[in-house]
């Protein structure tokens, strides 16, 4: 069974400048698989065109795999307090199954994101999947516990109540702290369609805890949750 | 804002044959696509064939998007009882952001499901995000409250609690009716590592309601959870 400890975090020797540039370089590739995605589910071409199209992804994932890690893309951190996990399930870059989702800091201690769910996250017809919603909100939830990376949390229950349906298309989601003490911190979150006058589709709770081991002085920072 | 009534689901005049073809067409590109989000996410090849697979990319997309339908996939059945939501965001088989999630019904009213959750599903370092296994048990719990699709029913109330990591890799899961009174079912459910003695990493608990509009006479049989 895995575990989680300071050693799963992979300290890399590399200036900021050059996690940038690997990060736009492959992000940019992601941003392609995800129209991929995308398409892939509403198009009705024929038999020969989808064998044409399934020979060239083939062709591509070759020419991808000539070079590859063997293994998940884990989470790093170089000197200069940069973190970078992009192969995260919701907010990873280099991740095309993740829409990926933003997150804005505000000063009131909330953090929100807008984003798009697109086709690949339908659950009942023109509606985002209930499970999505549940996927997103704990991201969420786990950044905003983490207040800015200053500390390390996991997930330790959640609550959701779905409220309405949420159409696919624009999103806006909100969390803030709504209780703290020791290494336990509740956090209550929102999500809602992005149009004027809308009211949330489902409202969650969460309790998030440090582990023991993430209060040692030598964790790396700027890890934030770990979801 | 989208709201859920019958005329949600599309009758569709084709013979389950022609559903079948047509999912083992389709299905078979998502396929291909799945493993390209896999390797797009661990590939270290240099910026010349980034460029390259990105052109591949971009040309089966076009390919691909020369007929395809302007909206989700949503939820088709036909007169035989079969019906079809390719583009879910869990079990959908034409949705390459979807693991995707096959269910197995047990004599005993147990609904559960053997499956794999690779790169592109990470959270925590090496392990399954904790909003995936969120998203997943909500879905397999949905279908467990659907009684077989022999109603449909929608998520009230979710709750999970995390017990330990999920380490990426093969999952079983499985979830059960517990309790039941009119249009209201609770459903529990865990997910576990898929290896000899793995207890469960997450536990779930959930109310699921059957929609007013559903108990109509004229439901189409087959369509089970709206998640």
């Amino acid at each position: 069974m895995s575990s989680l400890s300071l050693s799963s975090f992979s300290f890399e020797d590399i200036p900021t400048s050059d996690v940038d540039a690997a990060e736009a370089l492959y992000g940019g590739l992601a941003q392609d698989v995800r129209d991929l995605n995308d398409v892939s589910i509403r198009t009705r071409v024929d038999a020969d065109d989808v064998a044409r199209a399934r020979a060239l992804v083939q062709e591509a994932t070759a020419l991808l795999a000539a070079d590859a890690l063997e293994g998940p893309a884990g989470i790093h951190f170089n000197a200069e307090g940069r973190s970078w996990n992009w192969g995260n399930a919701v907010v990873g870059v280099r991740n095309a199954v993740a829409p990926p989702v933003e997150l804005e800091w505000a000063d009131d201690g909330t953090v929100g994101s807008t984003l798009t769910l697109g086709v690949p996250y339908e659950g009942p017809p023109g509606s985002v999947h209930g499970g999505v919603s549940a996927m997103v909100l704990d991201h969420l939830m786990g950044e905003t516990a983490s207040e800015r990376h200053t500390r390390v949390v996991v997930t330790g229950t959640l609550t959701l109540r779905y409220v309405q349906p949420l159409p696919l298309g624009p999103i806006k989601m909100a969390a803030k702290i709504t209780e703290q003490s020791g290494r336990k911190v509740t956090v209550t979150a929102w999500i809602a369609a992005d149009v004027e006058g809308a009211t949330p589709s489902v409202e969650a709770s969460g309790l998030f805890i440090t582990p023991r081991w993430a209060q040692e002085p030598d964790t790396p920072s700027g890890i934030g949750s770990l979801d």
